[in-house]
């Protein structure tokens, strides 16, 4: 069970269950339970709360409520986004992708298994901050390009990427723009009509782990990556997850509500963190402050110190910390979001990952200072 | 939200979410909300969860921990059997797949995908009863085929296949065996062991929506669907759907238990609601009755009648059925799978399915059948 005096702090690899996307779930984990593509009254009712749903989340992110295509996961809306976009391409004679190095694996390692299938792959270059290099991304872009795929906001260092010009690129050459927007969605107001495509998961605003969704801008082209029954225009077969998607579209809407009122104190109190580290701790590095950031991510260096055995001191104090993506938590590389950065591999290795919540208060802050100082002088000695 | 008068006759389309699964989730969509791949605490016991979860699925199949791959649908598991079989073989210089007729969309549009891409498809007939024709699979299989799909049991009639048969001539071509075990599991022992890959549904079990599993027998090869952090030794990349995962096999434990004993009375319900269709109305036809069926299935066709507007007036009477498959409801085509039994296209048309879960009763059935010929009675008018 999560301890209730834990502190967590890893609001970027999962983010607890709003309360309004529970309330609006319970019936349909309960007496609702009807399969949403039958005919009776039940199902009907199934399909309301999931047309409510896709409202929802068009309303939150600039799109058209039919271009909503919910999936099982903000990985496999990235999955589809490159691998439907790349075999619609390849029937027109495209059959370049184009990704920036920063990429979460979502998208990196689907580029890579899509080279290895014949696609041609470039990955582009970012600055100390990790802002994708626009003249690299020009230059890489051809007629033969498919889709270029560059994540709204970064997972580990949080780095807001400059969308708009990347979409003018990539449009430039005919090509699609896909963008990963998994990290961005909380704290960030994310105009989907920007790009071609665009990728969302709930567990990562508030809803529940099991859904995600990819936005498919009117006239843009894909092939399914699961064929079956036929759901979601054929897009993405498979029986509707009907609680989750409505859970989905619960927090959504709860996020882009307040937005505007918590990023402010969500950032002071980052900026409080930030500084209270370089402060109380010698050689302190901040990853990725130059640049657009998320309100809630704090990614520092510090000398001397490998990520994971801090990371473990401080579950050992209550706090709940990262060293970079989830989904790589265990491996012994160093992040390659940092080292793309130009991070020296030892700054790398020695990452710690900070994201707040919107519940986070100034005594949390003051507590996980505490707890990183008190962690790096045992680690040392 | 589903009338608490209803009757629900629709088992083969979704199950209610079972109190034991209810009761497992509970935690981890609560406190316990923990990304399963970070390193602290919280994420350990959701990882110990899934693992849980895990060793019940595999002791209710005949399978090993190791060998089960959660995924977000039985769909996707069906596809990712397929394609990921299907890409694997071709680097191996196979390119044949072969399936039966009667399979769900999530196997046949999925092969039908792969045929437009370069594999070649054969498509392996039935006999009355829906049983595949093992004569026409041994001339169909060759040498270069990739993999053999046919369902374990069929959902629309409920007809079980001769598996143990199936795979000694897929195995006799050294091709691979997938099974769609989604309908089996919940009134039939699967031994996923007979199949080199076998998909699974949680919510036809009394799981969750949005939970699947792939079984992918030691030394199977396939190639993953979704690319991405490397979750489920890199076959199956996403955040983990903790809480849907251990629901999954807290309803599978419970459904496993309870079989044997559960078995004998929905079948004896199920032979008399059949009985008493065609005995109270005139011009009744059982599909699929002359060969192993499961449990709780009724098909019937009846002559003269439309399925679409007889399951809305049965839904006006409180009693939720299908006229097939729920991913194909509101089509206007006749079943593919009673077509390919031999039924003429009028009583294609014409078709009901009941299917029973183990809360129904005798109480149940007789209402079930005054409704149904009620219905007959205004729908012949």
């Amino acid at each position: 069970m999560h301890n209730p005096t834990t502190l967590y702090l890893d609001n970027a690899a999962t983010t607890p269950l709003r309360p309004e996307a529970r309330a609006a779930m319970e019936p349909f984990l309960d007496a609702a339970f009807a399969n949403a593509s039958s005919l009776y009254a039940s199902a009907r009712e199934a399909r309301k709360g999931i047309e409510v749903a896709r409202e929802q989340l068009a309303a939150a992110v600039g799109a058209r409520p039919e271009e909503v295509v919910f999936t099982g996961s903000g990985t496999e809306a990235d999955n589809l986004a490159l691998k439907g976009a790349a075999w619609h391409a390849r029937e027109q004679g495209r059959d370049g992708i184009v990704i920036g190095v920063t990429e979460h694996e979502a998208v990196a390692k689907t580029a890579e298994w899509l080279g290895r299938v014949g696609f041609r792959v470039r990955v582009v270059g970012v600055d100390g901050n990790g802002v994708v290099s626009l003249d690299e991304l020009r230059e890489a872009v051809d007629e033969k390009t498919a889709i270029v795929s560059v994540m709204w906001a970064n997972n580990e260092v949080g780095t807001v990427q400059p969308v708009a010009e990347i979409a003018d690129i990539a449009r430039s050459a005919r090509a699609l723009f896909h963008s990963d927007a998994v990290q961005a969605l909380r704290f960030l107001p994310v105009d989907s009509s920007r790009a071609d495509l665009t990728a969302f998961s709930a567990h990562k605003v508030g809803g529940p782990k099991g859904v995600g969704a990819l936005i498919v801008r009117r006239g843009t082209k894909i092939q399914p990556l699961i064929h079956g029954g036929g759901q979601e225009r054929g897009l993405r077969s498979s029986t509707y997850n009907v609680a989750g998607i409505i859970g989905f579209g619960a927090a959504v809407g709860a996020v882009a509500a307040e937005r505007s009122s918590v990023v402010p104190s969500v950032e002071m109190l980052r900026d409080r963190l930030q500084a209270e580290l370089c402060a109380r701790i010698t050689g302190v590095h901040v990853n990725g402050a130059g640049a657009p950031r998320l309100a809630g991510h704090v990614n520092v260096s510090i000398e001397g110190i490998e990520g994971e055995p801090l990371i473990l001191l401080l579950d050992g104090a209550g706090v709940a910390a990262s060293s970079g993506s989830a989904c790589q938590s265990g491996s012994t590389e160093p992040s390659h979001v940092l080292v793309a950065m130009g991070v020296s591999r030892p700054l790398a290795t020695s990452a710690l990952r900070l994201t707040l919540g919107t519940d986070t208060t100034e005594a949390d802050v003051d507590r996980a200072v505490s707890a990183v100082a008190d962690a790096v002088v045992r680690l040392r000695r």
